[in-house]
């Protein structure tokens, strides 16, 4: 399989956590998305959306959106689990998910920036502030979700969806200037994620295309 | 069951009508969002998010972020199924839906614009601008991941989570005034919907609480 990456996108940092989770190996192929090489001609075909990341996989399907990568891996790589059995936990990983990958990842990504500062005007400092706040009330929100949790990781005793997308985001809150202290419950998440393997290999920092 | 809604939001369209879709009947409690009735601490107690939708369940468990409640419905109750059983099919499908809910409806909506118009200043013209744009452009992404279907509805014979998301979309792309005759293959689809009576008791102007 080929994963279409660039080392600081956050949404490929998901992925990339998966795939090392499910003891996954796989080509790179980086694209940096700063210098807009995911709107060659060659990566349009790939995925029309000009995103990353896309998964390739053997039998040459691409596969787009994080979270449906994840997913596809997970139905596909059922050992370990990335998502809970039961019905009703599963539905609250999933939730977590999707309180950060649809509400708050999306509106501080680079495209909502690059648009706040060369479309709307917005000088750098008042971008970076959009950035943070938005970040910040966002991730009070889902201190507020994790509260209340016993788990080793945020709803489980092994990593799940949930922690997959928090440790990229509680990153982009450092970038943004954020001090994660202020979320309790989701720093320790962090710290016990950021100490295994697996998030280890997956960090922005070593990736080949990493500056 | 109770959902916890406002006539307009487009995340609880989606979750109506994936309702409708598998035959249940639910309790219907609205919260005026334009008028902050989802921050009441009541509200907060239950989600702590203050955003609609939210599913209490008949066992009391309380169910937050829109696709999140709709996979729980779907696996809660798999007749008719909301996702195909091919496990590349089900990613194309994840990825469609989340091409909306993660790069376009968040961009767009109620708490971004407003922050765009208190805190930065933006003119409502411009408000209205940022949210026909950014829709326009993830819109004219799903066309080039929709095309090449020959299905009923985008990918499948009948009515899948990424019709579910797509139907409100389009109804957010005509209200900031796009003529969504832009993107042929979603207007027939969304004809092909909205002609369906699950699409047709969810619809906001259906609802008890429209305006």
């Amino acid at each position: 399989m080929i994963l279409h990456s660039f080392f600081s996108s956050s949404a490929a940092y998901r992925v990339r956590i998966a795939l090392h989770l499910k003891g996954l190996t796989v080509e790179y192929a980086a694209h940096h998305v700063r210098r807009g090489e995911q709107f060659t001609p060659d990566y349009l075909a790939l995925n029309p959306q000009g995103l990353v990341p896309a998964l390739e996989t053997d039998s040459g399907t691409v596969l787009t959106q994080s979270l449906a990568i994840i997913e596809w891996l997970n139905d596909k790589y059922p050992t370990p689990p990335l998502l809970p059995s039961d019905v009703d936990q599963r539905a609250q990983v999933r939730a977590f998910a999707y309180a950060i990958a649809c509400e708050i990842h999306p509106v501080q990504n680079l495209r909502v920036l690059r648009r706040l500062r060369k479309k709307e005007g917005l000088s750098a400092e008042r971008v970076n502030l959009w950035a943070r706040e938005v970040t910040e009330e966002g991730l009070d929100s889902c201190e507020k979700l994790a509260t209340g949790s016993a788990t080793r990781f945020l709803y489980t005793d092994a990593p799940s969806l949930a922690d997959i997308c928090l440790v990229p985001q509680l990153a982009n809150a450092r970038r943004w200037g954020s001090d994660i202290a202020r979320w309790p419950r989701l720093a320790s998440i962090d710290a016990a994620c950021c100490a295994l393997p697996a998030f280890i290999a997956a960090a922005p920092e070593n990736q080949p295309d990493a500056e």
